[in-house]
């Protein structure tokens, strides 16, 4: 053989913060993606597939999630001669959406209704289960102004929640209104441009209630908070009249939506912008109730915040609600796995027109991980049935044996490795996780039968078995050749 | 309403050489993988999915297909800082391929089949129908020396080409070996390091048969080849005694495999590795023989040459046999939409090892487009039924009917534009391609009844029918609203 020359051979490594998805991770994503995309279909969404590869100034330069304003893309510049511009790959599937919204807006229906699935890029320092690239599924409609648009996305996400195997019980959709935050900023004397700081600590007070609790937050609205590490977060300063209106907001979820909602009202009362929030809220409850999403599947809920710079309207999200072990052992709740609500200004970039539009997202990787703590996910970890060779000359014969097999809508595969070490052939059948090895050497072929050895009982009884037991082969079958695939499907039910 | 900043609005426009899909273009792209996917996994092909982004290390600086050697990638440098590596979008599915089977080599099974199915980029002139990011769609087996590999993913490939709905007739795949080729150069006396580029010349000829003809491949043999234009090139210098050997191995095809194979040993005689392509093509035949592939599906044909630096054994290709009109308007077959081989030193260039390799890459634009001149695609173009908005206080109701027509499983929306211009609503329905719209006024409503439109019929009628005809309606029918289901569910059969 050659020398090798001496140049140093590149690293098989995938890049930092990237990674590479293999069979059942591949097959369990694209199911639930198609589920949820029949369920996007039935409501009249329309795939969309845009260029991975958008030019920087369609994109803008930031990310429009204000919780990551230094959060970079993957760009490159353009071959010279071509006019300097930049490309870059798309960070998110919204601002794709707008730059289609704008250059088809003459071609689409309108209002567009759309959903999209596939990878997305970002240029940011990886971290553990943090990747560069991941899948986003989105869903938006384009130029509905009406609340309706709203009222329609939560429960066509209620829907394709339980459509990919998540039951009802399991998951709640919650649903809110950033003019009614607006509404109580108002009330609570924090209008104004001069009040946009306070303003700020308040929201992201709001929504760390879940993680500091009612104290916490009262202290983020007033003086300020000191953590368990000794560090100081500015407060917005709020009197406790203030806070008390704040706070109030937060606490006003009821039992029923009409009853939220007529709390809302009662604390907006003054503010037309909060008044208007609430109406809508209320043709969004009445909406959903005409539909049959009862309370049970789609709720009123104050304390819902999300994305705070980014929407304009009604804002939604969907929680899992069953307990999972965390990371130290303790059960909690699953938690979110899908957000939106409306924005209104991303197609005006291009045409200096508003356009209305509102939308969710699904955390794809999420979601599986969900679905695989459900034990909803996994029926498709099985291999093949793998054919040994047992005599090279007769490859054509385990050839046929895997093709009537297949033919009969099993998988199944000959072994293609050097036949000469059997033992090797049954590690092969392992590796590929394999239920039944097929086997028959000239003896057998002159007999016209074949082995059949069930590698699953097999694996059970090596770990199980006495040593007589285990003598005893039960875990091998002797068949005539005839009834390969009767006898395969007969092996394969019982471990069904 | 404010003014817009001066600042230049960016431009509404999909990157020059990259596309968006819509719709039907999605779905049925995606339908197709599927069902190819099933034949690939029923044959023990897994999944693999790997990351769009690859080191410029691991890709390689070059394309491997000789005839593109000056393509590129997109790539980009990771930010300072980081050690100065380069990414980049990969350009095939073959590279990131090697990367894995070097990377996981120790955890995957040995031989390892794979499938892979998704977008790959080239950074290239744009053309017209020439894309930068465009899908691919691949099967190899690494590890396995046996031919037996090579026949499996040319039944395979026959079997994934009438899943998707190509016809048996309508298709052959067509098999050849490298090696075989090289004996006949040996036989013509063009062995050795000084004769390759005369081999060069020889091979681009017997690849230029379809488009020369006998006698224009005959005179690049020879003496070189002035074209129409004047243009003079350059031949391979072999005496007719040489060149009869060349014409006589592309002749060499005959009625049954066997006979084929009997000439092409006559023709290599004296070649010992001549001798030994002509085995492997040989086992091959007998192995798909046994597998039920007869010559209506898969021949021996010498005339196959593909990627010719690249392979190193057997070579395959699917041709579409069927005619379409050229743009020229005459019929001319469809042509190829397959095509591999064997390549047996890729992961070499990281481990230092040779791992042997084959497989097989499918054009999807095109294998999508046979499907689409067969008409074997756009069941799916039809929209969405449309509940239209006469009343905007209802609605709640008309939410309700569409949510009880997707109950029964049909697609259905309601209309979320601005209701006030009925005429609007019915220009939607048409760009939705909707089959139906269903409308309901409060007369209706209080009668129980809603209408139901027949956009199709009523699209037709628009065509053909006098004014008398078009005057009853008879597009549009009224039925009670408890039967909305069962009506609409008649009407979209009628045009099925």
């Amino acid at each position: 053989m050659a020398k090798d020359r001496k140049q140093p051979r590149p690293k098989a490594e995938t890049p930092k913060g990237f990674r590479d998805y293999f069979g059942a991770e591949v097959t369990e994503r694209q199911e639930m993606l198609a589920r949820i995309a029949e369920v996007y279909r039935r409501h009249g969404f329309d795939p969309l597939e845009t260029s991975a590869v958008e030019t920087v100034e369609a994109l803008g330069k930031y990310l429009p999630d204000v919780d990551r304003p230094n959060a970079g893309v993957f760009a490159w510049a353009e071959e010279e001669g071509e006019g300097g511009s930049w490309l870059a790959l798309r960070y998110d599937m919204t601002a794709p959406l707008a730059r289609v919204a704008a250059q088809y807006r003459n071609d689409l229906p309108n209002p567009y209704r759309r959903f999209t699935m596939g990878p997305v890029w970002r240029n940011e320092k990886p971290g553990p289960g943090r990747f560069r690239q991941f899948y986003q599924c989105d869903a938006d409609t384009v130029g509905a102004a009406s609340v309706a648009a709203d009222a329609e996305i939560c429960g066509m996400l209620a829907d394709a929640l339980e459509a990919v195997g998540i039951d009802r019980g399991d998951y709640i959709v919650r649903v809110n209104n950033r003019k009614v935050l607006n509404g109580v900023m108002e009330v609570a004397g924090l209008a104004g441009d001069d009040k946009e700081h306070a303003r700020g600590i308040v929201l992201r007070a709001i929504d760390k209630l879940d993680r500091l609790g009612e104290d916490g937050v009262r202290a983020l609205l007033g003086k300020g908070r000191k953590d368990e590490s000794g560090d100081f977060t500015e407060g917005a300063g709020l009197s406790d009249a203030q806070a008390d209106v704040v706070m109030g907001f937060m606490a006003a979820r009821r039992d029923s939506g009409a009853a939220t909602v007529a709390r809302l009202r009662e604390l907006v009362a003054g503010s037309s912008v909060g008044t208007e929030g609430v109406q809508e809220l209320e043709t969004i409850a009445s909406l959903l109730a005409a539909a049959g999403y009862g309370p049970d599947r789609i709720v009123i809920d104050p304390s819902v915040v999300r994305g705070l710079g980014y929407y304009t309207g009604p804002v939604y999200e969907a929680e899992l609600t069953f307990e999972i072990l965390g990371d130290d052992g303790r059960p909690r709740q699953f938690g979110s796995v899908a957000g939106g609500g409306r924005y209104d200004d991303l197609v005006k970039r291009f045409t200096g027109q508003e356009v209305p539009a509102t939308g969710v997202s699904i955390g794809v990787d999420r979601l599986l991980a969900a679905l695989r703590a459900k034990g909803r996910m996994g029926g498709d970890a099985q291999g093949p049935v793998v054919v040994t060779v047992m005599d090279r000359d007769r490859m054509a014969d385990y050839q046929r044996m895997a093709a009537d097999l297949r033919a009969a809508g099993l998988r199944a595969e000959v072994y293609l490795g050097n036949p000469k070490n059997f033992g090797n052939q049954l590690k092969y059948a392992d590796k590929r996780a394999s239920p039944v090895a097929v086997i028959q050497g000239s003896d057998e072929a002159a007999r016209g039968v074949v082995q059949l050895k069930d590698l699953i009982l097999g694996a059970k009884l090596a770990q199980e078995a006495t040593l007589e037991e285990w003598k005893s082969q039960p875990a091998q079958v002797e068949v005539p050749l005839a009834d390969l695939v009767a006898e395969v499907r007969k092996l394969l039910d019982r471990h069904r």
